[in-house]
């Protein structure tokens, strides 16, 4: 049996009964019931993740996928190819944003090479796990093979695995790096839904009118040629997909089987989410949606996964930076549940019986 | 001239010239134009309070404020008065939510008994600035003397001139805590709106149905007896307010006045921002909104002030808990300005110019 379908049977549910516990555990806190709203539900999907009611967090891990795209060649985006070569090293120097941030709520990053178009030198925090040398353009023919999907998978799976064995992992955020993956990324969720091209598909790192009328374009050619079957996500991903794409599904797919919350960041994170919940469902209880994407394919997924985003500030770069700010707030659910008093403890007095609320 | 007049004329207006050089600067960072959203937005607005592209925000500090609310007698809140006081040592023992959220953000938490009912013991970080021991309750006359209004913002401004004086103060997160502290909130935003008090008044810490008309009629009663007079908001502070919302909208008008970021909470900080608004206009551009509340009456105070909340959890706590993680969010703001490589440092390839947004 391969890794994958190893991984895939492996997967447990969550413990539900833990929702019930953190729920009563936080009504016993000083603070009005379901006073600190989102914060509560977080605190209760990571009881129900890590099986207690007082989840830790503290060993913090972002992982930021990168590769290339042969779609670019078709002119979507508003960046040279090169860009995701040269943002590697910006990350191996520290001088991204999703360095400043990871740094900002103490994560570590680890830097995977899942397919960038050159050979990019090794450096400290680098993996190098390339598959190829950026995708085929699905314009003209499937992006990949069925077995590169396969692997880009089994990669990312094995970052995860050899990272948790290494040294414990309380949280991971999903980052991506890579020119012409909005493409990609719409180009699964159309695959998967029934919304027209254009309710799936934005401006990326901020392309002209033109250009986005091109990637709308795009897409429907490469979904009418390569005909991906959407029972089979691995077809999914080895015909419109990305090999960060599919690094970060299957790292999605490691942390639910061992356990890990998982902050998914924006589009392509979304749509690496959304092949992670097709190829098993259980994953979704493990999954947190860090923000809200300008991206519109995003909401599409959110929608899917029933996730409602814990940030929404307008954000569309990549890179983990909404799941990395989206940690913090994690973490601070996780506080509360450990940290707080209740009222016996604090000697507070309880709510009046007749004013509860009845909502 | 007396304190009050003193600070609220000598506050300047923030220096719009730095919103131009951190757009510059943000620009010239190794990311797609605009695609930190909101983090760009308060970046902008921290370089123009600070007067430097790239602000420090190291030294944080959130004010929580106390008192009690003779309206209480109405049966308007779901907790009983006492629990004001009770929660006071909660805060001084480390347990209530905004402990947890200050220690995760690092921030400072200055405690001041604005009024409380009781007599409190003296305790470290507690600070006895008590302009009476609760308001009267205004559905019978006005909540406190005109005096005691000026005197609840002044001793505001005392509190954070001393402690921006004792040790630099880089933001300021406000919070409060007073039983029956939405009833006066909602009673001053709805005496400087046109709006019906339905549509400004929410279920506070909870309450039913029952008490919420309760509550309703309670503020239109006060505001008919009492009359405000809008055109003089301490005038409105004294016939509706709180002990602790005059010294939240005094916090706010001296933070303005000394060139410190001021990050507002919910629904009682806001009322207070309004009225601190109402007194000198040029604070607004020292405000940042730090979350959504759930309390309706917050996002009429929002749309006046034309704010954007950074957050939006579906909270509705108060003791400055919204500001608190907001902070985080600043922080991060700042040090994309400060920290982020520049294409040209990183050697990274900028925007094909054909593919420029155009929006």
């Amino acid at each position: 049996m391969r890794k994958l379908e190893t991984v895939i049977k492996s997967i447990q549910p969550v413990d539900h009964r833990f929702l019930t516990e953190a729920q009563d555990r936080l009504d016993s806190l000083t603070k009005p019931r379901g006073s600190l709203g989102y914060l509560e539900e977080a605190g209760k999907q990571l009881a129900a993740i890590r099986r207690t009611t007082q989840p830790e967090i503290k060993e913090k891990v972002v992982i930021v996928m990168a590769a290339d795209h042969g779609v670019t060649a078709e002119g979507v985006s508003a960046y040279p190819r090169e860009v995701t070569s040269q943002m590697i090293h910006n990350f191996i120097t520290g001088g991204a944003a999703i360095n400043v941030l990871a740094r900002h709520i103490g994560a570590k990053i680890i830097l995977v090479d899942m397919g960038v178009a050159e050979d990019i030198e090794s450096a400290p925090g680098l993996l190098d796990m390339k598959v190829d040398y950026g995708t085929r353009n699905m314009v003209t023919g499937p992006a990949m093979t069925y077995e590169q999907a396969l692997l880009s998978l089994e990669r990312g799976i094995e970052v995860v695995e050899k990272q948790a064995a290494a040294s414990p992992i309380d949280i991971l955020g999903t980052g991506d790096m890579g020119i012409g993956n909005t493409t990609a990324s719409s180009a699964i969720i159309a695959a998967f839904s029934d919304l027209p091209i254009e309710a799936v598909s934005g401006r990326g790192t901020g392309i002209d009118d033109e250009t986005l009328e091109r990637k709308i374009e795009c897409i429907k050619q490469a979904l009418d040629l390569n005909q991906p079957d959407i029972s089979d996500p691995v077809d999914v991903l080895a015909k419109v997909g990305g090999f960060e794409i599919g690094g970060i599904a299957g790292c999605i797919l490691s942390a639910a089987n061992l356990g890990i919350p998982v902050v998914v960041d924006g589009l392509i994170s979304s749509a690496a989410a959304l092949l992670a919940y097709k190829i098993q469902p259980l994953v979704n209880d493990y999954i947190f949606a860090g923000h809200q994407s300008v991206e519109i394919g995003q909401t599409v997924v959110l929608k899917e996964l029933n996730k409602i985003p814990l940030l929404d500030l307008n954000m569309r770069l990549g890179e983990g930076t909404g799941a990395a700010l989206a940690i913090h707030i994690l973490e601070a659910s996780a506080k509360v549940l450990s940290e707080m008093a209740t009222f016996k403890e604090a000697g507070v007095s309880q709510e009046n019986k007749k004013s509860k609320t009845k909502s």
